[in-house]
């Protein structure tokens, strides 16, 4: 019985209130990709959708949690995606969105999220500095902070891949899933290894921003002070402590690689999968790529978690 | 009522003999596109697969047939997706495969055929001349000639796809569809018109492979002496006349689209969706691009029917 923050049967329920057009991805075996990676690699795609990233899942119920509670607004700080989710779930239910994003954040994501209508402040620093000024915009308005990882309902809508996964009935060794601030790492090993308690949950990080890795080994919370990752997404520092629990109660292991690997494997899932995608989605390639023995002629499932990314820089960095 | 040698309830039936990987595809609306177009596009995308194209629905259907009549081989002639995409059904189904294909099919199409374990016979000439030899091995080793879009499987596996974009209840104004030899043309064209008759069915060409289209405004076969386009997909000289008088029953209106757009199309479906496509899966945008003004506010769905592409051409295309 894995014991975290998380319910099965609220995860389950969660399914009909997000909009289908988010869930039921592709999955499928890419024998390209498995023969340069030399295990079975089966690819769970999340990019297909309007926001082109997993992070609708969660902030469709929690629109739909403060539009059936009468709220009109709602805040949170995003490092990219999730303000795209939010902004397109709150349009959807005629709530206010803002979002606070570093303005170091890749463009091509804050452009989108004011494509979608939510007002952007933009602050110096980083992830967690945007984290603070959401907090502050919270408080001062008297609306909802959307905290990505802490509030249930970003994990849960994660955790609704992980259902898909074990539904598949396919025999998976292995599911290798970005871990930034938790969410989907909690929400997808939830819902694993309590319905398929067999297949084996690592979560990867890039050395770049290790703070939950670490904090995951040490079992207890590590910040860092700051972080030097192309994988913008998953780029924290500060570790919720609630979180790092579900994550002591599900992940099998944390692994931590260096951008080259990050790199190698976008430029593999252009190559052999044709999908252009964020780095946070290449960590688990990456992961591969570093550790080939432990995956040898295993079948493991990646998450392809978004595809928000900067063309020019993207196309720099598979190219040196 | 619209009368093709399709049939409904048929097409219905065969959901369940397509292995469920190639069905229910993402139907999502895409408005960074739609900017650029000026209209509201929804994609259809049928790459995220492990052939990379639609059409396995098809060849899950033929490769069905033969297994319960106890038929052990199969030969067809190929642009190279309907070869892997028959390589893959036959694989599963312990069929011996072979595929026919011009020496000047892309690489990677051939490449991924072979590593599906088909038989792989190349041919001088374009397309008609693998059909020819395809059709000669048949006579020769006594096994099932496919024959993409005579076939009626060809067709009725494609038209699947048109019961997804009925099902969806969107109200779509227009659906573009890529039209080579017409299976899924006629496919998806049926099934709309049958299902969705408001629905207008626009099938696009290029320029430079116009047969198809010439033959579907003269209402007689027309073919070419050659083929000079980038959409190798869709590259035909011989329409088949059966094909033919199904698509004049189904399709609205069939437009020809010059090089230059199928390359800005490429571009567009990189840049807005994030998409690496092949040619034939561009002419949707293509035909947008051409005629703003005719898709102006409208509701456009397009088939992104396939994303086998020489990455080393793409570049050189979308770079010029």
């Amino acid at each position: 019985m894995i014991t975290t923050r998380l319910d099965l049967a609220r995860i389950r329920a969660a399914r009909s209130d997000i909009d289908p057009i988010f869930l039921n991805t592709p999955l499928y075996q890419c024998d390209a990709l498995g023969r340069e990676l030399g295990c079975t690699v089966s690819i769970k795609l999340e990019t297909a959708n309007p926001v082109r990233s997993f992070k609708a899942r969660g902030t469709e119920l929690v629109a739909n949690l403060l539009a059936g509670q009468g709220r009109t607004a709602a805040v949170c700080a995003s490092a990219g995606n999730l303000g795209q989710a939010l902004g397109w779930s709150g349009r959807r239910r005629g709530l206010d969105v803002t979002v606070v994003a570093s303005r170091a954040a890749p463009a091509v994501k804050l452009d989108r999220i004011r494509a979608l209508g939510a007002e952007l402040e933009l602050v110096d620093g980083d992830f967690e500095a945007a984290r603070e000024r959401a907090a502050d915009i919270s408080l001062q308005r008297g609306i909802r902070l959307v905290q990505d990882s802490l509030d249930i309902e970003t994990c849960e809508g994660a955790a609704t891949i992980g259902l898909e996964l074990a539904d598949a009935g396919s025999s998976f060794d292995t599911v290798l899933i970005a871990l930034g601030g938790g969410a989907i790492a909690t929400g997808v090993g939830y819902a694993l290894k309590t319905l398929s308690p067999d297949v084996e949950v690592i979560c990867v990080q890039p050395l770049g921003a290790p703070a939950m890795t670490h904090s995951w080994r040490r079992r207890r919370v590590v910040t860092t002070d700051s972080t030097d990752t192309i994988a913008d997404g998953v780029a924290g520092r500060f570790p919720i402590p609630e979180v790092l629990d579900d994550l002591l109660a599900v992940a099998d292991d944390a692994v931590l690689v260096q951008e080259s690997s990050i790199v190698a494997g976008l430029r593999l899932l252009l190559e052999q999968a044709g999908l252009v995608v964020e780095p946070s989605a290449a960590l688990g390639v990456a992961a591969v790529l570093e550790d080939r023995d432990r995956f040898a002629g295993r079948h493991v499932a990646t998450i392809i978690c978004g595809s928000n990314v900067d063309l020019d820089a993207y196309h720099r960095w598979i190219r040196t």
